[in-house]
């Protein structure tokens, strides 16, 4: 079994996983649009060398009103309600993260660089979901992280 | 005002429009699945030569099966979802439809050649919407369709 379907098999296998993945989804993307914002801001901050990757961007500090941060930010919801929606199906979910896999290897991100977002994802769910937060969303979070750095 | 401003803002514009994109997609997005990879379908059906823009995905006669293909599919709908999402606010409107074009132009699909979907799309809708069909639903797909082509 390749790594990809190893680790999207662990993650769709485990029920208390998808459930913390799917009730942290639904404050998430309650504000799709603020959440990605809130995520890609929280990354350059935690990871400055984030900013190289992202030279097509322009200025990141602009936050919302560079529109190409702005449509990053955006789309990138959507990424993770693709991923979201496939948890039950891992040949469903083996396929939307090899398609996202494929832009991010054109861009030359390595495993390594992509798993520099679990921090700032861990950020934005413990604004996101206040007294809710708990550290086993983080590592729901970084299991589904972990499909796509296999796919890199 | 750039092209790709002047259309979306018709298309923010024109709540009849937006009706008819909202309650179709209503339908389609019942199954984002099977109405992607029907729509890849269809597309392969009435341009052939767009199998040579989609080399990545191999064989595609295999259809579901064909997990590139499959992950292509469902992920286009994700894009449309994207789309329908932003139908309110013209500046979102364009700056997902710029982030949607980025991978488009790197993949050298023209304006002409992105334009070939609204057969397809056509042929889905009314697959989908049996006697709610109608060609003013197209005409509303087009026109969003349209906002992608002046981004290419």
């Amino acid at each position: 079994m390749s790594r990809v379907a190893e680790l999207a098999n662990a993650v769709v296998s485990n029920a208390d996983q998808k459930d913390l993945l799917r009730m942290s989804w639904g404050v998430l993307s309650v504000d799709m649009e603020g959440t990605g914002l809130m995520l890609m801001a929280n990354l350059f901050k935690t990871s400055p060398s984030a900013k190289g990757k992202f030279a097509r961007l322009g200025d990141v500090s602009a936050g919302k009103d560079n529109s190409k941060l702005r449509g990053h930010s955006i789309t990138l919801m959507y990424a993770l309600q693709n991923f979201v929606d496939a948890l039950d199906d891992v040949e469903r979910l083996k396929c939307v993260v090899e398609k996202f896999a494929v832009n991010h290897i054109n861009r030359q991100i390595s495993a390594d660089e992509f798993g520099e977002i679990v921090g700032p994802l861990r950020q934005t769910l413990k604004a996101r979901m206040g007294n809710y937060f708990d550290e086993d969303t983080v590592a729901a979070w970084a299991s589904l992280v972990a499909v796509v750095q296999a796919a890199l």
